[in-house]
């Protein structure tokens, strides 16, 4: 896939795209909007979470319609754990949108991070909806990944181009998430914007196994939350072929949402609060994929195995003790485990026991800002990645004194 | 029941208890036994961790004998992830005191506490042994609740008198754990020593189900050690009617057991590493009480719940938010949320909705040593508690620069 910097939402072939800002809480935009101008298809994971929000709940009931429109995005504000009252407040969010753009309020999806427990003060928010429909926009630098920002020390937007049949396909993937969920700024948020031409089946099977692979492995504290939502729209305005099966033009598309969908999630966790650096564990060689999974999780979520990373140790103890509370089978006598990056890879265990290792050389690779934990496992074929981040006093201290 | 202070493990009848220096990391006593004169009865629990350490292994199959005379701990080598060698050094450590106390291998239950990868020096361990066996004693200052100590900042020890059929029944509980698991310092380990009379039958249904509502619902980082054991051992000296029944007796021994394994489990939650308070939850209403425990351990296994506690902020979103994520299905609708302790308690979330509240009061109540989140439900009758600490700078201090 062919890398842009510097282009942005509206820059994918037949969606417009604006940013407001409605003041909800900061002095910088905190309203988004996309419109695709043709009918599109849309598929989205939602939180497991059995606390969802309201705007979860109202587009968990728009995204069974067959096309999709229009997201609308609000920060400051999750409108969670605000009653039958934030789920009025999110359904009027998106009439209005419908209104304003002339389409069906099933066709459109709206999304909340922020504050739990308040409801949405809803003249600033309709207001903001309204100055987002006016302002509407392709090929500008529309800001909306700046938007839907809340505690992110940076925004998170990645650009691709592929060919399929002989046409350029373009896609946008956007994302906000510091903490996976914070009592005023809260939730993981990710969508992917594409002109590709593609079933909503096709495309919710496409999705859902990508966000399987990214999204559903990255942890920064294990929170769950009421807002976690990943989100993928197709328009068609690339007019390659129709996709409707996993032929080779799927496979092609596919390739390019999961590239999109790692780097978002890698840029989360990197961003993850008071993290001082990134981790990811490779895991080859697990039985089936959902013991790869499960393991390669509890090491990148064990709290010890991240504080050791940010203490730059090479702490294979604690990685072993992880994998073995993971829930899934393995025989240890079969693991290795080693740490690598640019600086080079040192191992540190293999076939179940210590084995001596050049501790500097450790030293120096754990020092970097990204680290991965290398496990390599003779129970079968199958293989996971996981990413986080470090564990800091920093972490503790954001979060001991955010509400306060 | 009475307690009593001052009064260690060789004061429970029948039962030598000592302690002896083996030099094998502290320049304080590093190993301990306790020894039954008579044919006692004992039963475990252990961890749940697929990586099990060697003394853990061995004892899974000790405890299978119908009776148990020694228990044997050392403290700074866990002898985990030590291979076949460790087995072998374990089931030495066991056939040294048999010998010495001219019991038979399967009557000694062995516990090691510590680094994780390195074999046991066992020349060093067997003359510990030696030493232990060598100056066991009725009714002193055994100081094992010392001996079994790695990072715990204090001793964990509890001993207690009842009645049972007109005879004296006593029960002295130690434990050491501070974080669940430490690359050096691994583990929790819980031991109780009684003198009641009763089945090994009655023993082990006795200890599964204090243990279940004690160390199983205490967390301090949500790591599981390869060491965890809890342990129970009964020698009959007391002289009260054979338990062997769920009879009135059986009730009052367990209301003992559990309240010792309580206090133990509230000092290893309030020692945690880097703890500053002790945090309870005490929920009520639960649909039944897996989903009870489930969503109390959620809660007190939450690092922004932690992290709260620790910043004296009231935080119930980040209750409600790890409820919804703890597996167990609850109605949201019907839940309270309030904080309490001996400075007053403040409801803060009530009937699902958040309420107006004295934050002067909250501050008040969450800036105390010990405090209690009581959530209550309508979904049913089942309860549970669980005990944790808060999540300060200081633990990730201690976890990143333990090793090294």
């Amino acid at each position: 896939m062919k890398i842009f910097e510097g282009k942005s939402v509206s820059h994918v072939k037949g969606f417009k795209a604006s940013a407001a800002s409605a003041g909800l809480r900061y002095s910088r935009k905190d309203m988004g909007m996309v419109y695709s101008e043709v009918p599109a298809v849309a598929a989205a994971v939602f939180t497991q979470n059995i606390v969802k929000a309201a705007p979860v709940l109202v587009d968990m009931e728009h995204i069974q319609n067959e096309t999709t429109r229009a997201m609308v995005m609000n920060s400051a504000n999750a409108n969670a754990c605000t009653g039958e009252q934030g789920i009025l407040d999110a359904r009027e969010t998106a009439k209005k949108a419908a209104e304003l753009l002339s389409i069906d309020e099933r066709e459109v999806l709206v999304y909340s991070t922020g504050v739990i427990g308040q409801l949405l003060p809803m003249e600033k928010i309709l207001q903001g909806v309204a100055d987002c429909a006016n302002t509407l926009q392709s090929d500008w630098e529309d800001d909306v990944q700046k938007a839907i920002m809340t505690t992110d020390t940076t925004e998170k937007i990645r650009f691709g181009q592929i060919e399929l049949g002989g046409k350029t396909v373009n896609l946008c993937g956007i994302a906000k998430g510091s903490g996976m969920i914070h009592p005023n700024m809260a939730t993981m948020l990710s969508y992917v914007f594409t002109d590709a031409n593609i079933t909503k089946e096709m495309l919710m099977k496409m999705h859902k196994s990508c966000i399987d692979e990214t999204f559903n492995m990255v942890t920064v504290d294990g929170d769950t939350s009421t807002n976690d939502t990943a989100s993928i729209m197709a328009n068609g305005c690339a007019e390659n072929p129709l996709i409707d099966t996993e032929n080779e033009d799927y496979q092609v598309l596919r390739a390019a949402v999961y590239e999109i969908n790692e780097y978002l999630s890698k840029a989360i966790a990197a961003d993850g609060e008071g993290a001082s650096k990134l981790i990811e564990v490779d895991l080859q060689g697990a039985s089936d994929v959902k013991s790869a999974r499960n393991i390669a999780k509890a090491i990148v979520s064990s709290s010890l195995v991240k504080s050791a990373i940010y203490g730059a140790d090479a702490n294979w103890g604690r990685i072993l003790c992880a994998m073995g509370y993971s829930g899934s089978e393995f025989d240890q006598h079969k693991v290795n485990v080693g740490f690598e990056n640019e600086k080079g890879r040192v191992e540190v265990f293999q076939n179940g026991a210590p084995i001596e290792f050049d501790e500097a050389l450790a030293k120096e690779i754990l020092g970097e800002k990204e680290v991965k934990i290398m496990i390599t496992m003779k129970d079968g074929e199958a293989s996971a990645k996981a990413w986080g981040c470090d564990l800091t006093e920093k972490y503790v201290y954001i979060n001991a004194s955010y509400r306060s």
